[in-house]
């Protein structure tokens, strides 16, 4: 067996890197025992070299110039964990042009670049793995490869974003508003101090990127992904989903029935049944659900951020990328992917939680369920919300076309009984049974 | 790319195998795709080649002749789904050394000859599977392998066992006795007509050695796993763990403090808090809780037999090894594992629910209360269960020791005014907080 230790360069010493290195260093005996031979700290690429940092490791592997580390021909794997875009994409790309394997935890570069990365990846004969990028320490990306690369996947329904599930949870116990619970959030630090990426849901919409490229051997963009934050959630769309049975989470949802080659992606506050597994997920935790032809229905749940638990996973793909190493020969090489088929947002059949605030609720009964009959959305059940007053009527609907909802919407808005743009927020069924229209 | 299709041999075409041969056979295209290039059925051993069976293939495909089936140039891959030792275990190995990648699901074989197959598959330069050989559809093995491969795991808790979860679900339900509840297992189809291996908990005793070689890269034998079946499981049990708000399930929990050696392994009926993640997995179904240090608690649910979603797990691991096969190298190498030090059962601290019959209750009381005493037991709660008439005493200990609690029965059993051995049974604790004795 080779004796040569294995040489890992970190690029980023934020909260992950930081673990990243700490576990690197404090397991090294242990990861030596695993990979066969010693897995080595090469250098760390900083922003600013002379911060105090407590570490544990030596000052002089530290650099402020991350494109030299990883030409470094004594560097066998990169790790990155700077974010973002640039500079992320040239030194990856980098790496892989010098032979390196490469671990990543950038949800938005590999949303926006995977399969191109893929592609250098293959080319140089070097590993690109990503395990970190969504749901921190779940394991998710591997066993929707390898476990369930002989399956059928035919939908993906998740909380991916522990931000922003923060935030819903304590408005869920408070009763208060969407601003109220941010600030709350960003005190604790369960939100950072720009918060829009996690509470706009295009964090969400990254993770759904490449969980549809793992899961349906497609490639997607972000903007095939339809996209709605919180940042509209309101105290009375909680109390709402409570008088259901329901609490409101942001979900991830991807689907795409057995035998059909459109996928439908999306990201939306949904009411979630209080008996669904996801609806007991609570504060930054992640928990996804897939389901498969074979494999039937399958829970992940865990932890989906924070500093530690994203280091085991970063950790997880070097150990795993230093043992092909060692092999000779990378991982991860994704199935080839093709370019996905989007299945538009206006075919999504769904039920609807449905709020219209009326200037006489008697009187517009009957406007609304004309308007409703028109657009062939048929209601379930109907009730005035006494609690906010007598002139709202809540409704749910039976699962009609996401279509045919919006056209009602537009319709009700223009009714002069109605007082305002009527509210809606789908809902997830009990036992799964939400789906597209066959 | 290398154009020549890859050939699968299986081995053995009962439940899951004509699963296996039919995804493979109706995926084909899919799996193409998936793969780079054609992966195709080279033929398939079984016991009676005459028999008719409707699984899509030709006739001549079908032989009864495993080893010249295993041997042959054309074969690539060989999925062993026969069971139990022998002829399995001869089969894999010549196919090893035939340099064939294997695909097993034989938990009975790899629980026995793990360490000693993967030595096989590491001289011949050859993947060895077996992600389907634990909780079936579940992708458990290869996270535990991968994604967890840089962590500590500390404390492995799961029911992986679906023949006893239904048996005692079904004694929740009806709060009838054993037999009765087996019977129905049976006419049913969730257990075998000789069940032994299920209710006395080996089946669940192999899985727990398997996971330990993942979870802590030690080689532990099938007797250092502490074994208690469901057989001796009554109404009064389950009726009991209901008045403490639990369910009795089989559960196999594995743990290793950090920084320690020991491994304590067991198999046994447990009480678990409704509000427990693994109370809630019902019938056929297994839910694995994997605690570690970097990672904390991960959750993964779903089916846990029947041949599609264990056929599901077989075909996901024939496209990982044939993907590994067309880049030349193998995959699944296990890390070094080493002999397990294993902690015995009577170190194990937990708390235990305890049901003393006694002659004259009021009396019986000072003798108990003496003896546990005298063996450090000491006590959380106590009541007299009038249920069953006024002379059984039920307690509830606090966290002690497993040689403390049994040398307490003992004596126990010979203090005149108790009528016969008393009963216990572990329980689980509601926030994970069961633990070795640090």
């Amino acid at each position: 067996m080779n004796a040569r230790p294995l040489k890992v360069a970190v690029l980023g010493c934020g909260v992950v890197g930081t673990e990243v290195v700490r576990r690197l260093h404090e397991s090294r005996s242990a990861l030596a025992a695993r990979v066969g031979v010693p897995v080595e700290i090469a250098g760390v690429a900083v922003r600013d070299r002379k911060r105090p940092r407590d570490i544990g490791i030596a000052q002089e592997l530290l650099t402020d110039d991350p494109l030299e580390l990883v030409k470094r021909d004594d560097v066998d794997l990169v790790v990155e964990l700077l974010g973002g875009i640039e500079p992320a994409h040239s030194l990856l790309v980098a790496s892989m042009e010098h032979g390196k394997s490469v671990v990543s935890a950038n949800k938005t570069l590999i949303a926006e670049h995977g399969a191109q990365l893929h592609e250098t990846a293959a080319q140089h004969g070097v590993s690109l793995l990503y395990e970190a990028a969504v749901a921190a320490a779940i394991p998710l990306l591997g066993p929707l490869r390898d476990s369930l690369g002989g399956d059928d996947v035919t939908r993906v329904v998740g909380i991916v974003n522990g931000t922003t599930n923060y935030i819903l949870d304590r408005m869920t116990e408070t009763g208060g508003e969407f601003d109220a619970a941010l600030r709350e959030a960003v005190e604790r630090g369960y939100a950072e101090a720009d918060p829009t990426a996690d509470v706009e849901g295009t964090d969400a919409v990254a993770k759904t990127v490449i969980l549809a490229s793992l899961a349906f051997h497609t490639r997607l963009s972000p903007t095939d992904v339809y996209r709605e934050g919180i940042t509209g959630v309101t105290a009375q769309d909680v109390a709402d989903a409570r008088s259901r049975g329901c609490v409101v989470k942001l979900l991830t949802v991807l689907e795409r029935p057995a035998g059909q080659g459109e996928v439908l992606a999306r990201v939306h506050p949904t009411m979630v049944p209080l008996t669904h597994p996801l609806a007991q997920v609570k504060g930054a935790d992640n928990a996804v659900v897939v389901e498969a032809a074979g494999a039937g229905e399958l829970l992940f749940r865990g932890a989906g951020a924070g500093g530690v638990p994203t280091a085991s996973s970063v950790v997880g793909d070097v150990v795993t990328a230093a043992r092909r190493r060692l092999l000779g020969r990378p991982v991860g090489a994704m199935a080839p992917t093709v370019a996905g088929q989007v299945r538009p947002m206006r075919e999504l059949r769904s039920r609807y939680h449905l709020g219209v605030r009326v200037t006489d609720a008697a009187a517009a009964l009957d406007d609304i369920a004309t308007v409703l009959r028109v657009n062939d959305v048929r209601v379930d059940s109907l009730h005035r919300n006494r609690s906010v007053g007598p002139n709202t009527w809540v409704l749910a609907t039976e699962a009609v076309l996401e279509s045919d909802l919006c056209a009602a919407v537009e319709a009700l808005s223009a009714v002069p009984s109605v007082a305002e743009v009527p509210r809606f927020i789908r809902m997830l069924d009990p036992v799964g049974q939400e789906a597209l229209a066959r």
